[in-house]
């Protein structure tokens, strides 16, 4: 079992000898993504950053037994690569420079990387096996459904396969002759797996023993695979907390999130955590259902009894739709109190019942911590999500507001002392919120934000152009009116603004003009540029550290 | 006596009842300026920023007594004031705008202040007595020469006294009918006390019953006045130490420097300090020569350990100029080892035998600590104190550079782990050295420096305009040649930035236009923006950890 962890301050591989319970460092940099391993490969296929946080990757694979390093995209220029399959022999992938996209695919460790697709930017590849690749994405380039793709590698014919015009299917496997796929086609918002032949070109319903997963009615399959004997597992998903199923069957596992599983002799070895515990690694005996704490991930007393109760309640927003929402408070901290609004990032993301280190810092810092799934968010469903295509920094701006709002009158925010903190999209509803809402906010806090749609989608590369076009379903025209550049001026309450210097998906440059413009005007902001790491800043601790200090230090000064 | 502390955090005034030994708080909010007291009035004046760091002040008086508060300046906008004079009952003082600068006078605490004379800019008012107001600055605008100015408050005549065409002439105060000053027009290199009799327009050597003062030689008067019996003190320096003397007369003082004193019953009262030993106020009996520390500032046994050996050394550098040179050394460090190279701020100023935060905290952070008084540097005579007038960035920055070449050869710098931090004057030795010479230093850190002297020149006020002639001699056509920005893209090691954002003297404009290069150029930058500050960074304890936080964290992972 292969798992990443930033157990020694810097995000590694590791590999967890599930036989003998042992565990070893895989890589020596924080690798980006890393394909699902095979049992009959000793090969981990991973992406490595060669350009200082830009996220220009090249792929490598490391053999466990030699330790031996490999670079497997050999002459393909770094590219931002968003997708890897490895079938034990051969790796497909797909990346994006600022020129071109396309679908790759290679054999370990030794052979020529072959250019299959040309793409256009966002589509994924999940897995290869047998004669095809497969992945997903906006084949349709339609922003409000998403297609399955299936290569056949002899004709390296791209087929766009689709259960109907207009549903969501992601994350095809390739199971023999089938490729599995999840979709919400017949069940609208909720999510189920099917399968698709690709020789007959049928559709069917993934059908299980037990009852159990359909009974739990899932909103989200998160993931899902087989053991060694071919049985079917499934991480099914509502209201931020998981379950694990097994042919169906429930396997009993702790309150919280499971990110992955696997099946060995008996045993199911899971990958979980809370907001209130931070990632370990657990096995779940298949008989006796007895959990067992493979790798811990213990935090000091001092901190986690600053952790107090969690909420998830709904609120209702402007226009009557109700906004799921965690709420973390701080157990030393009385309530009303100071509190941080904390948008996540995506948007097509959520705050779950799963460790966030934002979260967590923030509420060790002496905060409660509310924050709302806006309308955008992923794990409500197909059509929750897709309200803000078209529409960012509108509906799901007035979602944040709106959480304010309601945190005050539940009683958890003092009126007064409210703040806003994000990272990603949530740095840029921190931004729009405090230039278009000025007076809700004690002050806040923009890691890495968006400050102009324009410029950003100027510097973007293929990946993320076509990021922007979906995000805003096409209406570029959007972009002005939904730039906190537009409204600087606006700008009351001191921000705080955290920016890593080589960020390639919220570019440093116009959050500097925007910093630029703060000065001319005389407002009070604070600014930190991180140097020579990208966005992903969670890669590496110190940067993270760096983050929270500066945070820290801010919101001791404004927020009370 | 009234004395200014941070040990609460926050630079305020106090007041030590030398009578019954008690101190307590005068000041709520940080003060940039305060006038001598006099024994004749319960009011201390002092100036208070009104304008969030921009060091626009008004004047103030408090009455001791009932701690009532009076604004002095009343019509008076707020302006930068760089000279008050106190007489227990009016209040003169020099003070400028973008716009005008002028001397102003009124009476504590009720008076009108009235426009006494229009002036340029850098006159410093430093007594009012009797009929006169005296002060001293560049009168002849000559950046070589300084003239004491005397104003009669009769005729309100602004005559301009020198002993000599070209000699430095400082620090006036009114005894009687005459004004003491410190001369250098006699004693080339070295300052000697003189006397100016206004009615009779003669000028006299000062003398003394002992002739210790005469033996000691002093380069510099630091500070000097009467005893309530009329006996005259002095504090003489030498080589960035101190010695005080009472008619001529040595008082034991321990090793290190001495800022001010104040006689009462028999006593010495001094404000002393050390590179080791924090400012503390300290009685000297002036029969038994015991000396009692009477506000003590006791550091942390952790940190005190890490002060290891204060040298004081002069190196010779490109044009065998001996450059005075104090060196801290971290004691749990070994040597050669990780250095820093402290360029003084200033100019006009210099690292002596005396607390430094700047210094203290990079030694802490577990450096050696080389500071050259590079020429320029005050503390060795006018001749060498005027060598970078017409020529900053220029001779006295390689200075700098040999004054890293001095520490490697003296085995007290590692050659490859030498890196430059610097505050104002310092910052801006720190760009262009890493601008001009950047394949010396690992890393280098900035503070509040200058990026480029011709928009700092335009952005200025009268005073700094002034400041900025002086500086280059009048060769403002040197602007470009001698900027930072001129050079950013030789740029190569990591550079981290800190400005207060409403610093007034150095502005924040020109070193984001810099930071916005450096970004465009892909270099490697940390850029921090202290906000809500200004150029007085040292006022703030908070705001001065941060940037000693900023400084340690970019160190660390630079610099070992």
């Amino acid at each position: 079992m292969v798992f990443g962890s930033t157990a020694e301050g810097v995000y590694n591989l590791y590999a967890l000898n599930l036989s003998k319970g042992e565990t070893f460092k895989i890589t020596k940099e924080p690798p980006h993504l890393y394909a699902k391993t095979s049992r009959i490969s000793p090969y981990v296929v991973y992406t490595l950053d060669v350009s200082k946080g830009f996220e220009l990757v090249k792929l490598y694979a490391i053999n466990l037994n030699t330790l031996e390093l490999v670079d497997v995209s050999r002459e393909v220029p770094p590219q931002r690569v968003v997708g890897v399959g490895f079938d034990g022999v051969r790796v497909a992938w797909s990346g994006s420079t600022k020129e071109a996209a396309g679908i790759y695919l290679t054999k370990v460790p030794d052979g020529e990387p072959e250019l299959i697709a040309k793409t256009k930017g966002r589509e994924f590849v999940t897995d290869v096996s047998g004669n095809y690749i497969v992945g997903f994405g906006h084949l349709r380039d339609n922003p409000y459904s998403m297609e399955i793709f299936v290569i056949d590698l002899k004709s390296n014919e791209f087929k766009v396969v689709t259960p109907k015009e207009g549903s969501t299917n992601t994350s095809p496997r390739i199971k023999d002759n089938d490729v599995f796929f999840v979709s919400d086609f017949k069940t609208l918002d909720k999510e189920r797996l099917y399968s698709f032949n690709v020789s007959s070109e049928e559709f069917k319903d993934v059908t299980f023993e037990s009852s159990d997963l359909i009974a739990y009615d899932p909103t989200e399959i998160v993931n899902y695979g087989w053991s060694d004997a071919g049985e079917l597992w499934v991480i099914g998903k509502r209201d931020g907390r998981t379950k694990l199923f097994l042919n169906g069957r429930e396997i009993p596992t702790p309150k919280g999130f499971i990110t992955d599983a696997d099946l060995y002799e008996g045993k199911a070895y899971i990958a979980f955590s809370s907001l209130k515990e931070p990632p370990k690694i657990a096995s779940v005996d298949l008989t006796s259902g007895e959990v067992k704490v493979v790798i811990d991930n213990k935090l000091p007393e001092e901190i986690s009894k600053k952790f107090g109760e969690v909420l998830f309640v709904r609120f209702r927003s402007f226009d009557g739709l109700e906004i799921p929402t965690y709420v973390l408070k701080n157990a030393e901290v009385s309530a009303p109190g100071p509190t941080v609004i904390y948008p996540h990032g995506g948007p097509w993301s959520e705050v779950a019942d799963s460790w966030s280190s934002f979260i967590a810092a923030l509420t060790v810092l002496g905060y409660h911590v509310v924050a709302p799934n806006f309308r955008g968010s992923t794990g409500y469903g197909e059509s929750f999500r897709k309200l803000d295509l078209g529409d960012p920094g509108g509906g799901d701006l007035l979602d944040v507001v709106y959480a304010r709002d309601w945190a005050v009158k539940a009683g958890i925010a003092r009126e007064d002392s409210v703040c806003i903190v994000g990272y990603s999209y949530g740095g840029y509803m921190t931004f729009i919120a405090m230039t278009k809402y000025p007076d809700l906010w004690r002050c806040g806090v923009a890691g890495a934000g968006v400050t102009d749609w324009r410029e950003d989608y100027e510097l973007a590369d293929a990946y993320f152009k076509k990021f922007d076009e979906i995000l805003f379903a096409g209406k570029l025209e959007l972009f002005e009116e939904r730039s906190p550049i537009t409204y600087v001026e606006n700008t009351k309450a001191p921000i705080c603004i955290i920016h890593p210097q080589n960020d390639s998906r919220c570019p440093l440059k116009p959050v500097m003009k925007f910093a630029f413009k703060l000065m001319e005007l005389g407002k009070p902001f604070e600014l930190h540029v991180v140097p020579e790491i990208g966005h992903a800043i969670s890669l590496d601790n110190k940067s993270l550290l760096k983050f929270f200090i500066y945070t820290g230090m801010f919101l001791k000064k404004h927020l009370t």
